[in-house]
This record gives structure tokens, sequence and C-alpha cells, in this order.
């Protein structure tokens, strides 16, 4: 064994059967759930264009793309001042952006939405609108590693294109119900509208600080009424504004009660009573079809507020302290940064690794999740015994049984522990005398209790089939 | 719509829904096969250091990776001669592989085999020997795009380490076949075995000249057997070494006859004749359990001869011009390059574009592989219609059907041509007068038949059976 003990790059991860069928059981649930409610898949590749990437997160985003070396001979045609600071020494005081624009033209993708509203304009005269897609792939950004955050990590959102209705918020609000209904976690789903937002910032006079305002009263659990306010003048409101906000942040009761004092207070708002409107008719559309989740209104809820234009939507997990597992909102202007305005869209989006977690902490991944598939090892005691393992092995898998030949004739202790490594059920002996007599020994591995049967296919499912 | 439609690298693609669909078809096949028999998912990041990937794949290959440019200041603390050529002048002549290596240490993975010999290296203590994987996932190379070449395409490979047996070999041809039997595609088998070839090498006198003897009998078939003795003498051989070859070249008959033959003809060698034994051990094995493709033995075959120790594997399709689907082979020291020597490992790996092109030209993609997944599609007639809709559509999807309503009030034949569009089977029409009487109208858009049912789930259900 070699000094260098190989490794990946940080932030990044292997993933070990066991990890891997976990984590199917999650894509899979939200993929079958995105299907019965026709969204359908789609791919972008790995790699875009840096002029699709740049730009589209901020200047902070730019430098957490991660970006490729062109090919060849990268620097030829470079004129030597991109290698030179302002001063003209070489390697000193780079305009780095400048620089790496000539050596790189592609980027790994940061997220999923600005590749699928790429997507939306590249095909637009082949796609039917609306167009509902949902797209689970990884993404790549170049943040500090940490705990649960990666520099590879899956996302998996469905969005639809080309409709204002919000019927798409009632539906895409059912579809999350849907998702952690079906995962077992319960879920306290939490809605805004970025009109309501606006609708206050107007209403006490900042309709330019919607940001600080939000950004502000999303602390409001943490650290009480009095140090919001004095955060709000901080950030230059006015105490005139800060006063007209307390019967805002006073909001209380049900969802419905909360809805109706905001709907009065909003009221001078044009833009406001819209938003409140909008909430009015989504919590009015998943009330009357059911939900398992907690809804919950929450005037502070912002997610991303320069992006969204509408319904804000996070998710969070009621019995496990975590960050938000789910979000999404709709979104007026997605396509218009590629020459496409108009095209108002909505969606939402998993968080898979943080899903991951929760599942692991309240232990609610399903006992079939374990690292190996097999059902049933036949050990091996040598090459005539061996084939008739084969042959069996070969008419349980027709019968859509998983099933495993071990190679090697090797001790059976070893088999053995090959057997409970994998967590398999069931051992099939096949040794000297069975094959003789037309018989298979099978152990099942849970009672320990060994069972001689005739070597067919049938008998040996009747045992598996018995211990369920 | 701006001047510059976005476009996407050359050599990648976006994936529409029924690409997607038709693609999904092909890789869960592999992956329910795989899985049969016990082979267990695994996945490793697209990123891998450089010092995993280089020097693995040749000089060539070195150049094909895709690199990932350093974060940050990447030229910074970089000695100026690094940018200059052997005679001191700036950016001319530049060494770039030295360069490189300076600011960029992260590559994308140019395999699968690589990444998995570095996992199972960097994983040993957690696994359980012998350790089968299989593993989905893109890969990348910077080849010169063209016709059936990608940037981006999906490799899935089925790899077994820690284990010498045969049984392995005969296993992973069952699966190979079972994958092209569900498929539909006939398809040849091709089997050889690298200690063949070297026997060939061995017995002709020229043990050195293993790679120039393959490639040249390897076009047999195309350029006959004068051009091949032609080119086996420019490449080096003796006119005695030809003469000796010529009875290998000549063998004919079944599978069995030529292994017969070659048996004889390869007795002097001792490398040579445990090829022999482990390809007829190889073929008994597959025979004797039965196979849909037709079985073929190539002397010719390579495939990567520096790479494979034992059996190789080649699949082609019977009825398609296309070069090989599928293949594969034994490594014997697949992670000694990682610093753990002695582990064989044996592997197949398909590649899902070509099989993508034998379905398409076969026609053999099922019906069902479509772009819209939806069953019945509600048309939107209003409000209280569409609350109606929501409702049944709810009800539908918890009985596992896949139902869509649509989100706006639209004229009707905007709402019809979405369902032409998304070839969607049924259309369900609650208007006005459905809604008074409880009624839902459901439209077979194959047959034009309209049918008004009860507006209940099972109603629905019961129209959608009849007309399978």
């Amino acid at each position: 064994m070699s000094a260098n003990k190989p490794s990946i790059p940080k932030g990044t991860r292997d993933f070990s059967p066991v990890e891997m069928v976990r984590r199917n059981y999650i894509f899979d649930t939200i993929r079958q759930v995105f299907r019965l409610y026709s969204y359908n898949p789609v791919e972008t590749p790995a790699m875009e264009n840096l002029s699709t990437l740049m730009g589209k997160y901020g200047e902070e985003g730019d430098k957490l793309l991660f970006k490729i070396l062109n090919s060849g001979e990268y620097l030829k045609g470079i004129e030597p001042a991109l290698l030179e600071g302002p001063d003209g020494a070489l390697l000193t005081d780079i305009n780095y952006p400048r620089l790496t624009n000539k050596i790189s033209e592609k980027g790994l993708r940061y997220d999923l939405t600005v590749p699928f509203a790429r997507f939306v304009v590249q095909h637009r005269n082949e796609l039917q609108m609306p167009f509902k897609r949902y797209q689970i792939q990884p993404v790549w950004r170049a943040d500090r590693p940490q705990k649960g955050r990666y520099r590879e990590f899956y996302q998996c959102d469905a969005d639809v294109v080309g409709s204002d209705s919000l019927v798409n918020e009632i539906e895409l609000l059912q579809m999350v119900d849907e998702v952690f209904r079906r995962l077992k976690i319960n879920v306290i789903l939490k809605l805004n509208n970025r009109k309501v937002l606006a609708g206050i910032a107007e209403l006490i006079g900042h309709p330019d600080k919607i940001i600080d305002i939000t950004t502000a009263i999303d602390k409001l659990d943490k650290i009480g009424i009095e140090n919001v306010n004095a955060e709000l003048i901080e950030r230059g409101l006015s105490q005139e504004a800060v006063d007209k906000l307390q019967p805002i942040l006073a909001i209380s009761g049900t969802v419905e009660e909360r809805l109706a004092q905001l709907s009065s207070l909003l009221a001078p708002s044009e833009t406001g009573t819209l938003g409140v409107k909008e909430l009015q008719t989504v919590i009015d559309g998943v009330r009357a079809l059911g939900l398992a989740a907690t809804l919950d209104l929450d005037v502070s809820l912002a997610r991303g507020l320069n992006y969204y234009t509408g319904t804000i939507i996070e998710v969070k997990a009621a019995d496990v302290q975590i960050g938000s597992i789910s979000g999404g909102g709709r979104y007026d202007n997605l396509t218009g940064v590629f020459g496409m305005p108009g095209l108002s869209g909505v969606g939402v989006s998993f968080g898979a690794d943080r899903i991951y977690d929760v599942l692991l902490a309240l232990n609610l991944f399903p006992a079939e999740a374990k690292a190996s598939a097999t059902t049933i090892l036949f050990a091996n005691f040598g090459t005539a015994e061996c084939a008739r393992a084969l042959a069996l092995a070969k008419e349980l898998r027709a019968a859509g049984i998983c099933a495993e030949v071990y190679p090697d004739a090797v001790k059976m202790k070893k088999q053995m522990s090959y057997a409970d490594a994998g967590e398999i059920p069931f051992v099939a002996i096949i040794g000297e005398s069975e094959l003789a007599e037309g018989k298979v020994t099978v152990k099942d591995m849970t009672t320990g209790q060994q069972t001689s049967v005739d070597a067919d296919a049938n008998s040996i499912i009747a045992i598996i089939n018995s211990s369920k």
C-alpha cells in the first residue's frame, strides 16, 4: 500500500450501496409523485457555457462556479497584459474575471433553474406551454465545505412555465405534501407572497427597503420584537415606519385569522391586497383538497427575494431541528435574461441531503434499504455443486428474486460472513450429498432454521415466501 | 428575443421528456438486471483529483480530461517561468502539462473504472470481498464531437473485484444476455482471452509483438488474409512467424470446433493453453445455462489490450450496423496503481447511447415511451369546475393514475391541442352542466368516443380500464 492513499476532492462524496439505496428511496419517492402530477423528466448537461451561468447568481455566485479550463493551448493568443496587474507587474494583482473569461468558456451548473430557463428558451419551438418538467441532477458550488454543505449535491426540481394560474401553486403544494406523506416526515408548509412583502414596505413608506425589512422581521422569533425594531432603525427606517409596522408583526391566531388581519392592514396597498388575495386562493385551494402537512402563514418568509415575484413556499420538518427541506415559489420573468420575456414560472425544489438526514434521525428509512439487494445466496462447494446453484439462481431471477452465487469454493465461514455482512436473509447450501439427492438446504439467516427441499425454484420460493 | 439565442457546449446534449423516458427505459432495464444478479449501486463524484485521473488513460487521455480551474487567485505563487517557453519568451511554447498542474487540481471523470478502483482502495476496510458494484453515471471526454460521439455520455458498468473465479464471467455473460433479451435486441456475444493472444504471440516467436499481431489480425474480415500477412511483415514479424500464424487464422467451424483446434495449436504454450481452458470453462458454463444471444469466439478481439488480462467480451447488435454496444473483461491488477496490488476484477459496460440508436433503428422502444406520462387531462372551464377537477385528480393519483389538471381556463381548442401534443389518451370534461349534474364527460382521444359518467374516481377508472 503506497503512502498516498487515494482521496476525493473536499466537499464531494462517494456513495456506498446502503447510502445509494437510501438516496434512491428518496429520489424514487419524489420522482413517482412528480410523475403522478404529470411533471415530465428533462436533463441538461453538467457543463454549461459560462455566458449562460455568469451574472445569474450575483458576484459571489460567479466566484462559486466551477470553471472548466479550455482544452489545448489555452493561453495561446492571450494578451500578456492580462497576466499583469495595474502597475504592470507580472502575476500580481491580476484582473481574474477578465483572465478567466479568456481561458475558460464552460462551467459546471450551479443550480437547475438557470439551465432550465436556458432549456426553455433554446427549445421554445418544440415545447408545448404550459410546460411542466422535473429534473433530478447534481449541481456544483465551490462553497466552503461544512457539515451538511457539499460542493456536489443533487437538486430535485419541479417547475411549470407558461401559466399564471394559481392552480399550479395549489397542485405543487399538494405534491410537496404527498412527497412528505409518503416519506412519513411531518412537515410545516410555510407560505408567503412577495406582493405581501412589497405591500408592507409600501404601506410603511419604504418601498425601496423591502429586503432590509424582510431580513429584520425574519429574526422575530430569535431576537424578539425590540431587537427587530432596533435593527430596522439601524437599517435606515424612520421611527414612524417602524411604528406602522407593529400591527403587521402583531397579527395572531389561526392562518385564516392572520390572513384576515393582514387583509385589513394591507387594504391601502394595491399590491399588498393582491398578494393577500393570492395567498387566500392558494390556501383555500389546498384546504379544500386536504393536507397532511401543517399549513402556516409566515410574512417574514423571503427565500431569495430578488427572484420570486408571487407565492413563496418553504417546508420545515416538524420533528427535527434542521433548515428547510423543500422550498419554491413563483418567478415572473425566469427566461427574460435569455431574451424571452413574459413567461411566468412556478416551482418547488427538494433538498435530498437534508431529507436524508431527517429520515436517518427519525429512523424512517424502510427496512429494505440495506447494502445488499440479495434475497438468497448460494454457497459454493465446488464445480459440480456450483453448476447446480447457477441453474437454480437463474430460475429464481426469472421469478424476480434477487439471487447470488458465491463465486469461489472457499471455507463456509467466509461465505457465511459475506451473507451476514450483506444482511442476506437466506443462504442455499448444495453440498455433495444435496447434489446427489437432488436437494438444497435453505438456511433462514434470521431464525437460523435450516430446511431441506427439492432442488427446484418453486420449492425455494415457497420457503422464502413462508418467512414473510 | 435577443440575438444570442442560448446554447450548450458542443458535444453535450439536452434530453427532452420523450428522450428521457426512452433513456430511462434502457437504464431501468440494465439496473433491474444488475440488481437481480446482486450487483449493488455505488456513485462517485463527478470531480476527481487530477492525481487520480492523470496517467491512467495514456498521454492522449490526459489531454482529453476536462480540468477544473482552481478557485480564487489561481496564478498566485506561480513561478513566472511557467508562463515562458524554453527561450524565455512569455506565453510562447509553454509547457502546458506543467502549468496546468499548478492551476488545476481536479478533473471530470473520464470513465467509471478508474474512479471505481480508487473507491475500492479508499474504502477497502469497509468493503466485503468479493465486492460487486454497478454504477450508472455520466463521464466526460474532451474528444472531437462527431455523430454518435459526445463529450458527456453515460456509462453503465458492473464489476466484481476480489474473486478470480470464472463463475463471475459466466454470470456477467448471463447478465449481458438477459439485458439484451429484455430489450429485445438480438446480439452476438464475442469472446476471447488475453492469454490466448499472449499464447499466439509466444507460439510464433514474437511475445513482444502481441499488440501488432492483434491489431493486424483484427482486420482479417475487412482486408483479407494476404493483406493481413503483408501488414504483419510491415510491423516487423518474420516470414517464419507469419507462416506459423496461418493455421491459427484458419481455424473454422462451430465455436466448440474452433476452440478444439485452438487447443491443439496452442498446446506448446502454457499461457495459451490456460487461456483456451478459461474460454472452455466460460463457454461450457454459459451453454449449460442457456443463452438467447449467439455466442462467438473471436481470437482477434482485444479491446484495450493493455488493460485486460483474461476473458475479453464484446457485444454486437445482430440486426444493426453499429460498433459494439457492450463489452468488458477481466483485469488482474485494477487497484495496483493506487497501491493495492493483487486484486482481480472483471466487469462489463453497456453503451447507453448506442443501445438507444439500436432501439430507435429497430423501432423497439415500448409504446409507453412518450413525452407525457399523463393518462387523463382534466380540461379547465373555470374556478368551480376546476375545483371539482382538482379533487377528482387527487383521487385518481391516489389510485396510481397519472392525472393532470389544465391550469388555465382557456379555449378548449388550446387545451385539446395540449392533450394531443402530449399523446394524452383521455380528456375529462367538467363544464357547467356536468358540474351541476355531478357528472364528468370522458373523451377517449384515440377513438374520439365521449362517455358521461358520475363524477367519482371509480367511474373514471372503469372507463380508462375498459379501453385497454
